[in-house]
């Protein structure tokens, strides 16, 4: 393995390239930080080891670090999710070395955080915590110089918070997953069109007139039974809170448990975070030719081992379609093994829902580099402003005024906040 | 001044009950909790003192409470939201001494209140704090006795913090407004028909193909867009804020200043909290025959007297419009002088709405009669369980069922929130 | 009886002059053709009869053909749909001989008729046939100087159809109810939003998250099934058509027959035309508290003898509502009588829509003046000119521009038709 | 080339098999009709040759025929829509003898058709009159023994009334596409969801919040509209036709012309069956990054050579999509090169649109094959009840039940239609 880079093929670089350069035309407000940082510099010098998902997004983000001077190397968050692509024009167009190769192995996967880690980072990015986890328990040596860290994710997020409650971490990290212009949109709007994208290129099947059960109707849950509703389905919602149950039928949704809507449902998705939402007992009455695909973040909502124990025979209709069928001639049809369908069947989240959300990254690492000595070794939000200042951004970007308050406004606001 | 009553008029003693019972349909919580409160008698010879609007919905809370033991006195909260005929069937078919006239001057207003208060309530119910105030200010022999308080509105919250914050306050309040199930409703789906069914009977206008124009994307302008939208208008949103302005576009709607707005809209509704939001500058650019309304809470989110002193002339087309004539012709058409175009030219919140408002009223009012000893003095939350009991008890009392977790589900969320 | 005018009281001309100027302010159309009309005085010395609804949009129309130089007789079509201030406005205000009277006997209701084909017309309106009925039946003297009429309403030509057939209709009659401009509009847009608003003034009930069932899917099915989606609730449709059925469970309705609708309904709405659609057997099974309502011509949809019989009592909780408790305690609110809940419960179709309804009357109105005497005596449609007149008028009014074809464009057009 | 059959590779078959197996089951109608004829064999011993997209769908319509008895040959009607994997399977798995290779020549086309001819059809099937064309032309030998032919498409149906009215048509011919269970659903339903598919498989860009033009609102444009606002974008209509316009209007569209949305578009699609609807003046206008597309039939709607002068230069950032930059730096981003959007990007009409087309086409070869004897030679409609029994046979597939009349209801609406 090279020092500065372990990739696929160089052969793709050209095609990432394009693809980066596309995403780029979806990020405006990623790209007008990126101008700035170019102009300003707040990055002079820092050196930032970055564990995320290698996709045309990130490299984006990583381009928008390096104008603004940082010294950065990435690897993978995940085996599985690299663009062989992009990994290759990062390091080629770019010079921004990287280690990431679509399916490598665990031991790979962490000889390549491995060489992350040696690049003695200053500031540190995280998808999962698995870097800030390394870098803890086997690079200690590093962490005098670590000033602090970024984490996209929930699920890290709370690896981070239980560490910082036994005390054990060691530098400030900002959860970039809490700010408002990232989980506001981010759910509702890119998981709603890309898990309907998902399941429409994998079936290919109308769906006008069509019944469409949503299990769930959290930020995803109702951004997936919103675009539901939009292709002209039927839509209905299983949860387990009432009070979200409540608003699911005053949004005009029709509300039942899932054993009821199992049976009458041409499509069933499981947006919940829970396991075994499609469970035996709703194999045994679902509908026949039913539609099962999960948006969460794991594949354990869908109760896979039942299904297989259920069926008869099973086989595969069409790329990323199986199809079991059911000793009494029903079928169900898994889509994507069960896996988030958006990712697995389509391309995830659109480029506009990454923008903000990796406009906080680039902020708060800018943040983290003029700020974080002085910030306790703990779990913090991102600024309100950074926060306040991506959604301005965005608005500008969408070419979009709005009104300001008066100074006069402002006064009876705060005078009404006093009770007058 | 009879001690048990100051009605207008028992004559509409029968009508009142009509309309009382018509609501009670729509508010089948409340029923539930009545016939439970019938059997258990929770509020058994509890003294309560309730300043009220004087509505529908209110009497069948008073029922409520009575069928649960209560010895209660109801007044005015306001002079000009007593409905006489309820008024007249609380003393005559319930039993129920009310001290109300619609209209009433503010002499009659604060004797009436000081009638209720001579009933020495163990517990208060208020809407806006007048009548804990008047407690605290001028019958501070009488708070020996008292055990806690309800307070429904917002307003009425923000002066009794301020109390508590001074260390005035001298019983536990209970902020229904707080409840989910009361905020989270009332203004998304009450404020938004009772809006456009003012607007409508206003005017009689077809709003399909029309543009309006909603000020505020907070929950009343949600509620209200929504309903614009459905009712095939083009729907354009002014805000202050950047992250609301987002969701907005991003929900498909219009985003402009209103200063564009105004030049372009058939209708245009202020639901901000803020004072003139429809300015000067914005008459001077109104589309010719706009009509314009509010529906936040005050009237002075239309700055009615700029508009008054730019007209030529104005007359009253129809009832609760008034048409302004401006110099270059153009006319401004006004709905209910600014006020709350939902209270005053259609029927405020339906009946569905206060159910569950009022069902969180009643079951806090149980809560402090047995748990008031044991709180301190400060404006205290809905217990979590009341506002979740509420929501169980709406879904079903419109016959909905949802799911439960196994126990398996919740571990498997419990040990996913601890990290692993 | 007065030569000139049969009206209630001219007290209430002022007032009717006020909404009749309301309504013109949202007839921009008829308005455009009034300006032209006072210029050209297209109808410069016709005498006119019109058998027409006495309500300001039809005083507009009135307004209308009088600036184009015609000599102008109204009566009432109806009994029950004069408005008497309008009618007032009309004599006093604008010098429009008028006889109608507001719940007028079957006697005066021919008598005045009689009054305004006493006027000799040369020209004939009607909404209903009722006039040129009568002219042929008991006025053939009069029939020699007849040019033309035209005919408002479905019913009126379909009678007008059956005397042509028979060789018995004396003059040419325009059916302006067959143009685009007309039944493309109203009944989706008018009947949808008047019908909704009927309801929720008569109810005051929340729609969201509500049960709503609307049997027939035709023109105004749609309308009512669109504007109940766009409050919230869930729509139900029921149908006899398989096609339109289909239609409606693609445009993502539930759909199925109405003994299983009536039982899970919180309000059903009839829009079929036919009879008995909700009858003895749907009552046998109704929800508990439903509201029913018709939004069909006649009022037969609901077979209201089969109701009266299954009740025990009857009671009036609210105006334009009757409460029928049937034995085993189920409630049925019926709205208006079962009659045309749009009219009974609201104002009707907004003015708007009827701008272009009587836009067309008057442009076929100056067309069979013009060209009357050249047309077979046989029912006609509106010249496609004037329709498509209208509708590039309705758009002006809205500001609205459109694309036109380029020479080129019409050329590809026509030579594809030619199957190049 | 073998008699029986010329394909690409039967190595294909097994997974063309699977392709048309998993279409099977989105086409319940067909598969009734498919379990009926191969019970009661109406086309026993028929010989058809049929001229059609050698798709999925296809293959199923061919088994239907087959097990009705008919011995059918089938050839490609477009060089470019066969999809090799079926044709293998419709020679090997299901012994159905066909004639067409993806990319073939012209001269090995009208080989195909030619081969196809050669079965001496009694019935022919055609999508685009190509079959009956080469028949009438060049193989008139064989007119004598065909009894009727159906057609698919709109030019199809022109070509075949061209000959008509020469009195050069030697036969019946059905115009399956003019059946309303056809062109009611597949226009906007099928139309509608395939190209936003399209779109969005080529794109990858988020649409909430976005400016979506669509030029045209027959039932294509409808279809879109629908479609691209169910995906939280805001819609722009754009018309020729007034009428249409008004439509758009009071759907809650903005209408303008292309000229003023050109400039604010993020997306804009062709479906107006017209040329250059997308023209020079339009690109030196619209907005930076904006993605056309086209949903028309013909390639022509978009006006390529005019852009491609336009451009300094052009590349292909993804598949399926160019970019064009202009002088000033403004890229324009086309898609599929101005073909059919939702066949180029996407995989065209779902099976369950193509479900009731077929439908029609099976049972419409069946009447022909009893009655084409006594039809003139000309251009007939789908018999009605043909037409019914499909909307029929959907609705009982997609297990919907309906309300029929009772004689009493029936009775009423005769006797209405008769006046009384």
């Amino acid at each position: 393995m090279n020092n500065n880079y372990d990739i696929k093929d160089f052969a793709l670089a050209d095609q990432g390239r394009e693809r980066i350069e596309w995403a780029l035309t979806e990020m405006p407000v990623l790209r007008a930080i990126h101008d700035r940082f170019a102009k300003q510099r707040p990055l002079a010098g820092a050196r930032i080891s970055a564990c995320l998902h290698i996709t045309t997004e990130t490299a984006n983000l990583a381009r928008t670090l390096k104008a603004g001077g940082a010294e950065l190397v990435l690897c993978a968050s995940n085996p599985l999710s690299t663009q062989d692509d992009v990994a290759a024009a990062l390091v080629q167009h770019y010079q921004i070395p990287t280690f990431a190769i679509r399916g490598e192995d665990d031991g790979t996967y962490y000889r390549h955080i491995a060489k992350a880690l040696d690049h003695r980072p200053q500031l540190t990015m995280d998808d999962g915590a698995d870097l800030v986890s390394e870098l803890h328990k086997n690079r200690s040596d590093l962490l005098a110089e670590v000033i602090g860290g970024t984490e996209e994710t929930t699920t890290g997020v709370i690896r981070l918070r239980a560490m910082a409650a036994d005390g054990a971490l060691k530098f400030p990290v900002i959860a970039v997953n809490d700010a408002m212009t990232k989980h506001l949109f981010d759910n509702r709007y890119g998981t709603g069109q890309s898990t309907l994208d998902g399941i429409i290129r994998a079936t290919n099947i109308l769906l006008a007139g069509k019944t469409f059960t949503v299990a769930g109707y959290g930020w995803c849950g109702r951004g997936i039974a919103m675009r539901a509703k939009g292709h002209g389905a039927q839509v209905i919602i299983t949860e387990v809170e009432p009070l979200r149950a409540l608003e699911a039928a005053m949004d005009g949704f029709r509300v039942m448990p899932m054993l009821e809507a199992a049976a009458i449902s041409d499509f069933i998705v499981t947006a919940t975070g829970d396991k075994h939402v499609l469970d035996k007992a709703h194999f045994e009455v679902i509908k026949d030719g039913c539609v099962i695909a999960n948006s969460g973040h794991f594949n354990v909502e869908i109760n896979i081992p039942a299904l297989e124990k259920l069926a008869v025979t099973k086989h595969r209709p069409r790329t990323g379609v199986e199809a079991y069928q059911l000793k009494d001639g029903r079928i169900v049809r898994l889509l994507a093994e069960g896996r988030l369908v958006n990712l697995a069947a389509a391309e995830g989240h659109p480029a506009t829902v990454m923008d903000m959300s990796f406009a906080n990254q680039a902020l708060s690492i800018a943040y983290l580099w003029e700020q974080g000595r002085n910030l306790e070794h703990a779990v913090h939000p991102v600024p309100v402003d950074i926060d306040q200042q991506v959604a301005v951004m965005k608005l500008a970007a969408m070419r979009l005024s709005i009104d300001s308050l008066s100074p006069e406004q402002q006064a009876y606001l705060s005078s009404w906040k006093e009770g007058t």
